[in-house]
């Protein structure tokens, strides 16, 4: 975690030296990563091992030059390189990550394998590629791996930077101070490595599941980290469709769940403190409202097609669980299944899941802050001079917090906006660009419509499109502000 | 204008006899007001005026029994009554409103005769009617009177009653106390017969103009009343492409463009402050906007389509604040000019004109707030420790109005969101659902799609759906607060 400096009203630098630093350490530790999909290449005996080799070796030998021209920085940021840093960390790892894919026999393009590894890393889950099921081993776990680290890697700024910025009301979620990382670094230390272990652990577990339930080892790994990260790249083009298996559906449903609460609530579980979980305010209002979305859809499919109750009943959990958490998982091809369903999950996409996960989205809590401002205005209208507190999951609830959210959830909002006016520049029709601006937006992965719907692909859309969606991706997963506030000219001054 | 107690804390009775008493003066008003298409019906020798009579008569002895048997009622009404009235008028006078067209020759059913009534006393302008090109006159001026005194109507309530509720942030947009009502009976009349003035004058200019470039008085006349009110019921199925004049189509974009303005600017320029309406911040930024949005569509029809430069400015002005001002008039199919004016169309459904003008919408001083917290973030980001005074258009901006803001907002497209699932489940297909919704709720008309676009009809969709978007319009119309609140259980506790 990273200590922040309280120096930062201009007086520093433009010192992009330590950020640089920093970012010369992921760029490192993703090439030594890329040494496990060239073993298992190797160990399949697919030639794509040299891939990963070379990938591996140009990727390390560049985060090493940035890591030793940058030598002897000092690692205290202020809140200016924190932007940097966090911006400039998935655009460089975007870039590395997408070597493999461009040195492999898939033979994408720049523009694509950018796409996909930005999709990847901000676990959104589109993908660009088709004919997955003869793909080589090491590609799939790369892509299952990209998702996986950008998974942490989100709710570590979650955790950490986030709430510190005040953003998009986030400042709810401060850690308490004896979690804090400016208290005493051991401590801060062994709080990231129980988050660590908790991620790890419930991925082994998910990937056991997965592996009795019928698949290989592989499938199962990869299928592990991407329900986890709430991403969603599969190793088949018919996604999880392509299991036919129930049992795997329900182990995926629920660990896409998990994966979309708050993270910071397993540890206290873990610290014996399992009342948290329960007792979370965002948790109880985000099952409730999964839950009657789930069963709403599922008693419609039950009544208005041929569905047995029981099965209505899976398919409606896995699909809206699958775009409710933004993971975006297919077990068919939904827009079949009617009107209905297609507009309730072209609305999902903006929902997300909880704060401090791996989800993207608008996520549960700013709809509970929404709810909050409700029942203030209503007791407002009943007792004019009457004052009162707010309170959601024991903080007090400031005028800060409510233009926070307004600012998040209007940045949101005119992004999608924006971004479709932008992509329908590039030729695409109404509903593909809306549901696919919405879809990068909130890290969720399939679109609506015959082009990049769950049975479709985002392979054939123009280089422009895709860059703006690989942008979108990147603004969504950031929460915005620390990516806009770069643009900001106030934020540059001195 | 209504004078508001201070006695609001539940100690009253839930005394609906001054509501209804009120009420009563409306629907007596509105009944005489049927005279007037009844004399033109006679005057154009059409069977018609039969039909108006009758329904003139039904609806003013309606109205004076509701008067007679609450008479002697107090006048001063609580915020609770307050609620209950602007609802109830708007119910009321669309059932009364809504006789005329069953009794006539069009053989409406109440669905769609109620449909078409509230349609138009939001200024909303979706039609169910086709063959207007051949109606009889006086349901064509019945229409255009609809939309009329609803447009007056809604300013009337945006100036007297919003603010004080502290709807929306609407508080920031109080009266000054020379011109609020509990000052002074005598200047408060002064004032609301200023601006019934400002109504009237102006909608007299536009009626002598488009009868100068060619309507006929009745055309004038229905269009000068639907165009000042940004409502958009025309006399012709096709809109106004029917008059196929770049004269007509100029002088209706200004108008529709000065219906989107605040009202009480032009009060105060007639008062002599003329630098008001220039000065006011939502005016510059709303002109900003709208004007940016021309010249980008103008400039994109004059690359991509055969179209010259003028033609291309001119349709795209028309047909920008035809949308952006949610008049809902049109003068060509624009979902045949390719994909981005398709998408550039939807997404102004949601923007709407200025507060306390006859548009409807999300409005523009929403959006400048929204501006403002993210100025006031990144100052903070700068300066953590700064107090920052935030003023909009000489008014300090608290936390009650981001939190009003952010209420309306999310109200907004919360009724959007549940409003398109619930049109789904009766059949509509996405776009339909999505842009029926938002139209209704922004109070456009014109949806997207082949069945509700631009060269489109309501009249196909099933009754349940037109109800919905009945509850839709009015929700929309009356701010969601003033309906909403009659469902909360905390209102009517005592």
């Amino acid at each position: 975690m990273v200590e922040w400096s309280s120096v930062n009203r201009g007086r520093e630098n433009l010192a992009l030296v330590p950020v640089i630093h920093i970012i010369g350490w992921f760029v490192t530790a993703l090439g030594v990563l890329m040494v496990v999909p060239a073993l298992v290449d190797s160990l399949y005996g697919n030639p794509d091992w040299k891939v990963f080799s070379v990938s591996a070796g140009v990727t390390v030998f560049s985060g090493l030059s940035l890591l030793l021209t940058t030598g002897g920085a000092r690692l205290k940021l202020s809140i200016r390189q924190g932007f940097m840093l966090t911006t400039g960390i998935w655009v460089c790892a975007a870039v590395a990550g997408s070597l493999p894919l461009m040195f492999s026999g898939l033979g994408l393009n720049f523009t694509d394998a950018f796409f996909e590894t930005m999709s990847g890393l901000t676990t959104t889950g589109s993908t660009v590629l088709s004919g997955l099921d003869t793909a080589p081993p090491g590609i799939l776990l790369w892509r299952g791996l990209l998702q996986w680290i950008g998974g942490i890697g989100f709710i570590a700024v979650g955790l950490a930077m986030l709430p510190f910025l005040q953003i998009g009301g986030m400042q709810l979620f401060r850690l308490e101070s004896s979690e804090r990382s400016d208290k005493a670094v051991p401590q801060a230390g062994r709080f990231a490595a129980t988050l660590l272990l908790v991620y790890i652990g419930l991925s082994i577990v998910c990937m056991i599941a997965l592996r009795f339930a019928g698949m290989t080892w592989l499938e199962a790994s990869v299928h592990a980290m991407t329900t986890l990260s709430t991403g969603g790249y599969s190793t088949s083009d018919s996604s999880v469709g392509y299991f036919r298996s129930g049992t795997v559906e329900v182990i995926i449903t629920l660990f896409m769940f998990l994966g979309s609460l708050p993270f910071l609530l397993y540890i206290r579980t873990l610290q014996g403190r399992g009342q948290a979980l329960v007792r979370d305010e965002q948790v109880r209002s985000y099952i409730r409202f999964v839950a009657t979305v789930i069963l709403g859809l599922a008693i419609w499919l039950w009544l208005f097609t041929d569905l047995a109750i029981i099965d209505a009943l899976r398919l409606s959990a896995f699909n809206v669980v699958s775009i409710a958490t933004t993971t975006g998982y297919a077990s068919t091809d939904y827009s079949l299944w009617g009107n209905l369903p297609v507009v309730l999950f072209f609305l999902l996409t903006f929902v997300g899941g909880c704060t401090g996960s791996t989800s993207g989205g608008l996520k549960a809590f700013r709809f509970d802050i929404l709810g909050l401002a409700l029942k203030v205005y209503l007791q407002r209208l009943v007792y004019p001079h009457g004052a009162f507190a707010v309170i959601y999951n024991g903080r007090t609830v400031g005028g800060d917090v409510f233009a926070g959210v307004l600012l998040f959830m209007g940045l949101y909002v005119i992004t999608v906006a924006v971004t479709s006016v932008l992509l329908a520049m590039t030729g695409l029709d109404l509903v593909t660009a809306v549901s696919g601006a919405a879809t990068a937006v909130g890290n969720v992965g399939p679109g609506l419509g015959t082009i990049i719907g769950p049975a479709g692909n985002f392979s054939s859309l123009p280089d422009t499109a895709k860059w703006l969606l690989s942008a979108a991706m990147l603004l969504g997963r950031l929460e915005f502000f620390t990516v806009l506030a770069l643009f900001s000219p106030r934020f540059w001054r001195h």
